[in-house]
């Protein structure tokens, strides 16, 4: 076999981002090498350093660089409400909306059939931060998957069995969506959320 | 200002990748973190290999660590044809088809307004390719834009004058389009290279 030529190995290696196709890793093989070896060259460097050092915060597990996250650290946030979601991701998307309280990042879902645990989804170490007095509320906004529910469902009895509030985010029609492209799934979960108006 | 997290600065950098907006660039990071530091790491190492290494070939001038690349140094390619492209990923497209000559990248077109002139884009080198007696044809494949157009004129102009044949890659239809689709001057040049059946 003719050893694969260093453009080949690159168009290969940029197919591990997910969404990037053989197409579009050519097309971005090209360019970078065209137009941007300096930001090339950039990206390699802060995404070796990123995969090196890039940990999960040992309060909360979303990713950061150091043993606690900014988010945790800071005292702008109120401590008496916890949002639990399953990614990093997460926490970003509900940032932009106004919470202001804590986060605590499952890192997945419970999936028994793939042995997937509490354990595995950090609830001995969630456990911990019920003992907080200053706690008054924990916010459930794992997906509405299967797995979603039921890990919601098995938070929320941690939390009731340490006598705190426990919330589920609202399911419903999103805002400037139209009914007519909506699933019938939502529709019924905007139907029991209901309000009086 | 805050310093920049190491997660931030890897999303600011993987936008420059073309066709990677903020969205994209933080779920790829999240992605890479969660489920693919190897590859990761070994995309980082890759890119700065390819980065440093790869330059063009010294004959047809397309991207390559070597000092001529595979398909110039090839004993089974027809010497008899050489295809004029622009850029490198105009090669990869000609090779999915089954020209088997050789080829000639410019890295470019004409555009003098922007100072861009015959020999940035290689027809100096070009020149001596065409004082190779095996060589019958030159088939130029442009892009059909302006410039593209204006570059294919100024080559052929070249070739003629060596007494060399010269063409044109045919314009029209695409295989499997559908005729609305398409826009009119597409269709005026498949009007114009209509053949006889």
């Amino acid at each position: 076999m003719v050893e694969q030529s260093l453009l080949e190995q690159l168009i290969e290696a940029l197919r591990c981002m997910p969404g990037i196709g053989r197409k579009s890793a050519q097309r971005i093989a090209h360019h970078l090498l065209q137009r941007n070896r300096d930001g090339a060259k950039h990206l390699s460097k802060i995404m070796a350093q990123a995969m090196e050092n890039i940990g999960h915060c040992q309060r909360c597990r979303t990713f950061t660089e150091r043993p606690i996250c900014e988010l945790c650290e800071s005292s702008k946030r109120d401590n008496s409400m916890i949002c639990v979601v399953e990614n990093p991701s997460d926490v970003d998307a509900i940032e932009d909306s106004n919470y202001r309280g804590r986060y605590f990042v499952l890192l997945g879902h419970l999936s028994p059939l793939d042995g997937i645990g509490p354990e595995d989804i950090g609830l001995n170490q969630f456990q911990q931060l019920l003992d907080d007095e200053e706690l008054k509320e924990v916010i459930l906004a794992t997906n509405t998957t299967v797995e979603g529910e039921a890990t919601a469902h098995f938070i929320s009895e941690m939390v009731k069995a340490k006598g705190k509030q426990v919330s589920r985010i609202a399911h419903g029609i999103p805002m400037g969506g139209e009914l007519e492209y909506v699933n019938s799934m939502t529709i019924a979960h905007a139907m029991d959320g209901r309000k009086l108006i």
